[in-house]
């Protein structure tokens, strides 16, 4: 699957429509709570919202189309259906909200469940990318800098390179859960005027009723709320970008360290049996190419004008639902990705001999000067280097044949110090223990997440 | 002026090498702490540091765009200049440590530094706005949706919402700020293997040196720390964008509400002696315009190639500061428009009149309700608007017609009870106490930031 | 309607799939002429492809979710369905194209189309603005330059400036559709080496057969042919935003000097009678803020690897149709806002004497400037400016005064000529020759496009 | 380098300088033609406006910033020097022309040159391209689709699909020239009213003096012809970036097929002596990151507001120019790396062994389906693969196998036949007649620009 089912069915029609329902519901209750309408009124509003097949979604879409917004056609057909019932309590369906209030809570809602599920798929994702650190500490593969060999590293330390940002993500999109999960409620203008003196005391108990933050003063012109998430989510796509690029390039035909789970019917093709295409990887990149110029529109929608916008808040609409689902999409792609990575570390090992050992140049150079000073090991290694590029050699063989050819060099290595010069996992630095570390921290987060 | 002169100097090319070098001599002295190199050659290369003048900024210019990267003549300058005071701890500059060490961690203090800068405009741009939505709490104007006059609200309400905008801003600047200020330091490939056993050390003593934090592993390729900063001051550009939109709205010849403070020579006309352009607030909606993109271009740089990326980094190098200097000329701007805005109470009280009481139409509709119950209200309201319409009347005296030709309505309401009906003020819901709760909620979060 | 109904349907499931049976169809039969496949097998497969309730739409899209690719399902459903009609003939459905031969081409199909509709649409608003051009070409409004009142002109060079604007984009999505009109026929790697030598006139037929271009080779992982449609969109969506704004700022309530067309439950409010709501506006107004970031996405998505890219071309799929539909949408809104527009020439006439005439102090100081020469006349004018801002008068009574009081100017103008200087419609420059030129333009290049 | 030194200095502060003079300096003698301002006061104007030094440049940028323009500080400075000269003809500087008109003309006049310098590297570049595309015609390499071997092509081929697009860049940058050589002079308000009749002819004169078009009627809010300069080099960066991309990936230790030239000091590294660092690719792909974003402000600037923009016009002042220089480096940049490359068609061929011949299966289908019939063909091969993977053999020894198992096969392929089947170089369909035909397109699209 490309796309997250949950998400999907939060931001789909009737996944709108429910919590629109929702919305109208908790408005009445709060209302009759306060005495501003009747406990029946609201009871009978309560029953007709808990059934969302009251609304007709194909109607509706087609209603939104003339009306310019959702909300209008939806009252309208919630309040036939509750007049249906009871004349009276029609009258006061939607009682003092405005449109915006409605649209704004009810994606306030959706929002909130789609971060809940984005947790789960990111927490795997997390201990996918841990686990791979743990197993995979002290396996030694090549760093790439500018797509060149560097030095050695280890996978382990890649891998924690990937979990590191997640759990910044982790962190990230906690807090902007946090800032989004605030009620919308202001009415025509945002004074809530027309509940009179009753205003505070609605405003609470609806807030409550939807399990809500009751801000200082309505929101409905200043968006930033909503782009935090955005924002948050657009952060999380980068690093899944990241992720997918280093995978996809990892799997190369010439470079084969790693692999996407085989599954059947993905990725394979019938004709080129030789192929494993990286769907997985082109999926979350594709969407690290869409999701920035996307979180770009709704900062660039902020600028609304006075108590309600002209385009900044209608060009959200479609665009913070379309990142966070290409963002839950990349995100259980790369879940399922890490989830089952074919991981082969010999041709990681392998790779690390391509150059001959100049890999190690750095290393060669650093052991000798603890034993004949750092300008003459820096001399000596760098002419190996040059004899092992025009000849072919590995660095350890010009090596040997340099010191053989200079008499004061006489007993300096033997053949096991120079094996053991040309062990590149023997200069991965702190690789293995940036890879514990990360894990170490990656754990405690988690924890903490649990706690809260 | 346009641009924060602070921000400006920080990210001018005197500001970079102050902080590179900074860099440099934190490295060395860390090192010398460790044994890694002497303490003689750290004090020979710290001192060099202290002095800019050591780098010829035309000529680093110019070698940085053959190099393709500014470090890399920065430090054969720096080496250069170490060297011609002592040979020997010219070799010692920035040892184990890799362009990328040097030119991220430098950005990092830039960016540390130009978010202080930017707290201190933030902070007199939320006291202005404080100030307004105190003095103005209970001032009467219109509010405006999709550009058209809704209801009555007050000035205070409107800036509240600006100063509920910046208190989230001002948070958000502050998170941004812990996760940006993390040393970068990872040597040519990110396992610091030059540095051998020392590297742990050397990096907790660097790190302490530049009061950065140290992070579990480097982050050279994992760019979300200056990707946040970037999206908070994103966030922050947008408020300012509403706010400058607002103003320049209400500025407009017909409507003239409001007006940023006048300047010799800022924003008037010769030939034009009525006008007074927005100058202030085109600057503001100019960057609020041009920051979107350039946040999208740091999320879309992110997903970066291995262990150092082949173009993603680099387009980083000018996007970071240029969104710094704008977001911060734009609050430098705003808060010079907020901190002398003039504002016209008389003609915000006269353009209620506008639509001559049909403002209050639903105001109207309610106090009558409780009178003669909620639909026969809605039907004398709604003839009563028709009327004012078609006759060119106000709606009381549409309303004062349309009672008194209905004997039913006789002594329904009397002429005070009319005009109390007709006062905009009288209708503006939770506009004053939304100011005060806005208000008091700036006061509490400015104490909580001198604490920190 | 907020979009348009027949580009909706041409980027709809079924539209899709109706131009990919096109291509596979057209595809059998130039490989039947070319003798590559039986004349029977090619039948059955046109025949097939003729039905398009053959796909199972709701299967399809399930799959293309598994599959990441709507060809590779497509292309199973449409062999199944040939098979069970021929199974000889099965075996040669899509012979020799690859996926992405399909899917560019179907694509190509439906944007030719599409830009077509758009064509229709843009005639028509073009026509509507070259009519208030042409109706209003003397009609006086004041400019506004900075939001503030600058000189007179009219409100026909307002509208020309739009028309003059239109005029182009409609050359340019002209051009767009030239370039775009190109078969995409590469198979699997760009060579067609599985149809050998029969290649290059099985490409020839297969691109006439489709009313194609053949390029000189497959565009598979060249992209601009397709980026130069979204940027010619982006611009006409531009442009319309530009009027969307012009036409929303004039509805204003202090400002009315136009209107949105009114319409049954389009922009009004029962609780507020005085507001009529600029929906086609606002809808103009929220594509042109979500269209660039699109088009942006377009441009980074170029950079595609080797001979099929990983996330770019996968990038387009959603976002060219994206772009399409919000353009053609915002332009099906703008034709019937212009078409329909209120005009309140009586309105724009009062507007201009808002500021009592200071808006003519340039053309008093010209005047003046021809009899008592410049100097001298700049000076009169700015004294008599400043006595009107103090005084409250218009310029023309301060200037009245000023003349009085100084008898060196006794019988300069009498007051006749004081009422003539004061005539905002004398001052208008060559507005009306602006709009007329433009005019004349529009309807040259009308009769171009009819002949092409 | 990295940039283009002539449209950096086309874009200096002395560049833009030169061109405002030469504005000023065109105006004034179309006037004096005209008959508005007298021959001795033009030619004063004229002679100072050779001179750019007499424009303090410090002062000017220091002035901008205060007026939030470039042009009014820099009237003031000009009206003053020339007041210097002569009281009279200081009186008459910027006669009847607004800030807006200097600086976009003087923009235009900088576009203009600049796509020239653009156009000469591009033709360079073109070249550069048609000569590999020549040379390496028939050169075996992979195609790689989803970073995996797919099948052979030629490197000719592929250097023909850069040049294809190239071809497409070049006229599309001459179009955009085209469009955006139009003078921009509407006075204060776009109806140039302040110079009365006399108004048509100076414009005319104005335009002609300064090769440039004379539109129908002032494009101030209107812009898209700046942003069709904006979307044309920006698919020129897209193709440069697709172009960088390619070489980079090829460059890869791994891989090896070709490398950027060498060159002193460039993307070397001393202590990884193996290293060769794509210096010139990263450069070009961090503008394939940071151009589409910057060409979206263009697009999203593009709503300005009636006859002067609050916020739109001003985001361009940087945008265009960093757009244009951008892509001007990265040409150049591409021009040079193209130009050098060095290639190493060994190891292309070497490569397209790596999967032991699999790459060929499809080759080897089509070649048995003619003698055994399509499925049986399919089905050998499809066996004979799955032998080659899981026994490490290649293809061709699989196969051999295959059919020496099956006595139904003797004498199908004899060993001849079977390397035939195995040679890559025969199975590169219409590559190299791809190549050759783009060769020749360029060489025709080159010679037409000649003649313009």
């Amino acid at each position: 699957m490309f796309g997250s089912p949950a998400v999907l069915e939060i931001f789909s029609d009737i996944g709108t429509v429910r919590r629109m329902l929702d919305v109208e519901a908790a408005l009445a209750r709060a209302e009759a709570q306060c005495g501003v309408i009747s406990d029946a009124a609201a009871s009978v509003i309560a029953e007709v919202c808990a059934v969302p097949a009251v609304i007709d979604l194909d109607a509706l879409a087609h209603a939104a189309v003339a009306a310019g917004n959702l909300a209008i056609p939806f009252v309208k057909q919630l309040t036939a259906a509750v007049t249906a019932r009871d004349a009276e309590a029609g009258r006061y369906v939607h009682w003092g909200a405005t449109s915006q209030d409605i649209i704004d809570t009810a994606l306030v809602l959706q929002t909130v469940d789609a971060l809940d599920a984005i947790d789960t798929d990111l927490l795997q994702l997390g201990d996918a990318c841990a686990a791979l650190a743990g197993a995979h500490r002290a396996t030694p593969m090549v760093a790439r800098t500018w797509l060149q060999h560097a030095l050695p590293t280890t996978f382990g330390a890649k891998a924690a390179g990937w979990l590191d940002a997640l759990c910044r993500d982790l962190q990230r999109i906690a807090r902007a859960r946090q800032q989004a999960r605030a009620l919308q409620f202001g009415g025509a203008a945002g004074t809530l005027a027309s509940l009179g003196d009753d205003a505070p005391a609605v405003a609470a108990h609806f807030a409550r009723a939807l399990k809500l933050d009751l801000p200082a003063l309505p929101w409905h012109a200043h968006r930033d709320r909503l782009v935090e998430v955005a924002a948050a989510l657009g952060m999380l796509t980068g690093t899944l970008g990241k992720m997918a690029r280093d995978v996809s390039l990892l799997m190369q035909t010439e470079i084969a360290e790693a692999a996407e789970p085989a599954a059947e019917g993905r990725g394979g093709s019938s004709t080129m049996p030789h192929k494993r295409n990286p769907v997985g990887c082109a999926a979350v990149l594709s969407a690290a190419v869409r999701v920035p110029p996307l979180v770009g529109t709704m900062f660039a929608a902020m600028p609304q004008e006075h108590e309600r916008a002209l385009g900044g808040w209608q060009a959200e609409w479609d665009t913070l639902p379309q990142i966070i689902t290409l963002a839950a999409g990349a995100l259980r792609q790369m879940r399922d990705v890490i989830g089952g990575l074919q991981v082969d570390a010999a041709r990681m090992r392998a790779n690390l001999d391509i150059t001959h050992g100049l890999i190690l140049g750095e290393a060669a150079m650093l052991e000798l000067g603890l034993r004949i000073g750092r300008m003459p090991a820096h001399r000596l290694v760098e002419a190996a280097s040059h004899r092992a590029i025009a000849h072919g050699l590995t660095l350890r063989d010009a090596l040997a044949q340099q010191l053989r050819e200079d008499p004061s060099h006489a007993g300096l290595l033997d053949a096991a110090a120079l094996d053991k010069l040309s062990d590149p996992a023997r200069y991965a630095g702190q690789a293995t223990s940036f890879a514990d570390a990360t894990v170490a921290a990656w754990r405690a987060a988690r924890a903490d997440q649990h706690k809260d």
